[in-house]
């Protein structure tokens, strides 16, 4: 597993001149990041004087902040893999028109799962995000910072996802699968921005 | 050093409730990482068939973002240690005038080397973005994605310096370096901007 690699190794490998890890990856990483962060906040709220009214939530989110950073770290290897099937169908021979058929109809199978894994990283994040606004008015007030750092993390996340999932649609051709998936992430990112906004909000 | 530990130890670390590694450390990562996927997709472009006439620049890169990642994963430490200070500080007794005359000064020197490491972030992160429109325009087309992922992370990567600049500044009494902060991250906010403008125009 790539979560077992160190930060350096990690970094050397994206910068390689391997295709894989890519943004995706990165992206996947980062709203693990984003995920600690805001577990970070809940741990550094509870048991704290004056914030003893919210203890459960901040509880509920440890608890969940935990398992989303677990789901983040394996769509790494998830995304890896998903790329490496595309590069693998695109050296696939097609001499013959059987050969060519197979070749497009793994590659389209390999793009729509290319795809999939950035598109469940989006999802995941605006599922991460939603606590946000929580945790600006009533995680502990020293680590705003904190809040405001995950907040970066996860949005660059989302956005990491997009540009991914973007990308391998342009090459599929299944035209209703790409239709439903244009309409999913710009519903995804109406819900990315409403947090924002209530986020916005919150520091006023 | 930080570089040493696995992606899910520093995730486990961050999480705790320890209040480093914290949001600037995050930050430094971030950075590092999207200096490594621009490194990528530099190494990508390099002897491929259509990108011949931009060899030399894309060397350059390649060598120059080497070097970055290596200053934003000692970052990441740098930050930690900064923070570990503060925390040091407000530690210290307070009982006596002397006490506290002592404990404020080495609090108020403790802030300052705690708001330069994450200006020193955006900084160095603003050096890097200046280079993502070249990676636009003569980039490996298939890497495009890369670019943008990068460009989400090196845009997150500052202005987590900044949300960190900031926290701290707030605590630090020397109007005049106060001042000249603000003026120093407005500046760098202006360069982003740019670098972000130029970017939607080669993306049109």
């Amino acid at each position: 597993m790539f979560a077992e690699k160190s930060l350096r190794e990690f970094v050397d490998m994206v910068a390689s001149s391997s295709p894989t890890p890519g943004g995706g990856a990165v992206g996947a990483y980062a709203a693990a990041l984003g995920s600690a962060l805001l577990e970070m906040v809940a741990n550094l709220t509870l048991g704290k004087k004056g914030y003893e009214n919210k203890e459960a939530e901040m509880e509920a989110i440890v608890e969940k902040m935990k398992l989303e950073r677990e789901k983040f770290l394996s769509l790494i290897d998830k995304d890896v893999k998903a790329f490496d099937e595309v590069m693998r169908a695109l050296k696939m021979p097609k001499n013959t028109e059987e050969e060519k058929k197979r070749r497009s109809e793994q590659l389209q199978r390999a793009l729509k799962e290319a795809a999939d894994v950035p598109y469940e990283l989006m999802r995941l994040t605006v599922g991460i995000i939603e606590d946000v606004p929580f945790l600006y008015k009533y995680g502990n007030k020293n680590a705003i910072s904190d809040v405001e750092s995950a907040c970066e993390m996860l949005k660059s996340a989302f956005y990491i996802g997009k540009a991914n999932v973007e990308i391998n649609l342009k090459s599929i051709r299944d035209e209703e699968y790409v239709e439903k998936m244009k309409q999913e992430m710009e519903e995804l990112e109406g819900k990315l921005k409403y947090c924002l906004e209530s986020i916005n909000e919150e520091k006023v």
